[in-house]
């Protein structure tokens, strides 16, 4: 399975310009657009929400991941094993959390180059053709590079900010749920939450945060836009409230 | 076929996840994306559309429909099949006018549950691994339950207000224009709408309403948006002219 | 491979419904979506996309093309075949451009006619079918036609204005950058802006051009949104400066 997890949104040319290289170049591999609207420029948070969603695939799938202001510019492109999965996609710490959470995780760095790369649009040029070789059970075309010396392998283990508006409003953070009690409140953009066990717990319009299906710290109102109502956007931090 | 008719949106991370399951519990099946952007919290709306569109889809195809505002509560979870083609989602109404128009229908309430079933994303580990399930061949997971025990068994036949706002701001209704004659105006708004056979059949600009190609009442603007001229959204009520 | 290049969107009804009748009549060709976000209304534009975006695609694949406010109208639907891809749409100057760039083109009006046709969904009942006829290896169903009597053979050869927005807010123009030199300017809605080699060679907030990742002449802002900088749309006109 070759997972797309990038900002090139599905409707616009990029995603069917790379998926047409991975249907030529890994035919048979099905393909899931995982997601395509990760705020761009903000390689921080996307790295949050793929160590979150990615143990949700089966091993062997290779994730193309794209969030990547810098492309064009020295940074490397890596090959990422983490448990059996593989990620193809620039050195900018989109993948530095999906190392830090593996139990056994190795890089590459990508020495393989296409007869033709563009400037802007690495996605199809080098990281596809990437991904269609590891799809194809082909050895990662890299040099071995420790996983220690990925870029940004100093970010915190939790993000305690917004990283994603989802399609209904709702606040998802990058901070996991796991070891946070029920008792405890979020705060964010002065306004204190308490948790919430599903939508329906609580009154149309009320404000709430509970584990998202994901583990993620995730902030919503019943049947309104959380982002609307309490005028936050993805950046905005998170302060987790004292156990009781 | 696999069918997805959801208001989860594409580019997020929602309908990939429930892709993913589909394609490793019916591997081989195909998923078409029928609608993914129904507006939140209208399961009515959406019933009546997908009553519209379902007739266009091939005996077989199972649908994974999910507008489902009531998630994790205690409503039930069921499925359909009418006329051949199953369908799988929440019992709030959605599936309520598939039953009405069906020649013949049956209902299951869903009895099996996954392992690990998360209080917000039934789409992911409740529907889709039963929609699986049936596009396998494999028996309903659940118990017979009478067709007229469905939730908004008492919806009626007809819809009379806008229930979508396509790309182009087209306002479709839920009301059928199989029996109203062309002679016969529509209004909606204050404004009132008379017959057009197509777009270019009207002068730029000029509103008129038509039969649209899944048999719905639907009033539009010749190359402009019809949301934004008549200044109308979902949930503005229609009325159809007596005939003259 | 069938390919859709339409202004359809893929959230709502519309392509869900056109690919139910690929799959349906031509099983296991795989379907693009190379773009479902094209400017509605203008054919135009979508012309010199088409002509720069079909040359990134195999030999054999069929692309269906529909941006066409004259559905229902007088208008002719034909097939064009250029340099071994097919291309199937309305005969409104949609496919010019891919005609004029051809080394070999051949053209048919189409004269088969499904059964029902809907006066405002061609692309479901007459271009899906037609394209899966020609996926399966058939015959054009139409009538052989000069190439030159297509509507619009009298476009120019290059479009000197935008044509698309992307997701970034970055400026497509309908213009190849091929020919024109690093030390040329290009000035629109009043901002002159010099060549950039990449985003990432120009300070951020910094207005540039560049030879697109498809050839094209293309705006952009180091990590902003160049429509919004700059204020500039589809249809803006761009003017290229003399060579130093």
């Amino acid at each position: 399975m070759l997972v797309l997890f990038t900002d090139f949104g599905l409707d616009g040319p990029y995603t069917g310009q790379l998926k047409a290289v991975l249907l030529g170049e890994a035919p048979g591999v099905p393909i899931v657009d995982l997601c395509a609207d990760l705020p761009p420029f903000d390689a921080q948070g996307a790295a949050y929400l793929l160590a979150a969603y990615e143990a949700y695939f089966p091993t062997g799938a290779v994730f193309v991941c794209v969030v990547d202001p810098g492309v064009g510019s020295v940074r490397d492109a890596v090959i990422v094993e983490a448990d059996g999965r593989h990620f193809v996609g620039p050195d900018n710490g989109l993948l530095a959390m999906v190392i830090r959470r593996a139990r056994r995780a190795s890089v590459w760095r990508i020495t393989w180059a296409p007869e033709h790369l563009s400037s802007s649009f690495h996605g199809r040029d080098l990281f596809a053709p990437v991904a269609a070789m590891l799809a194809r059970g082909e050895a990662p075309p890299g040099e071995p590079s420790p996983p220690d010396a990925i870029d940004r392998a100093d970010w915190p283990d939790e993000l305690a900010r917004i990283v994603y508006v989802d399609r209904y409003g709702n606040l998802v953070s990058g901070h996991r749920a796991a070891g946070i009690d029920q008792g405890q409140t979020i705060t964010a953009g002065g306004h204190t939450v308490a948790h919430g066990d599903t939508f329906s717990a609580v009154p149309t319009g009320a404000a709430f945060w509970y584990p998202n299906s994901n583990g993620l710290i995730e902030i919503a109102v019943n049947q309104r836009r959380a982002d609307a109502v309490l005028k936050l956007d993805v950046g905005a931090p998170i302060t987790i409230g004292d156990r009781g």
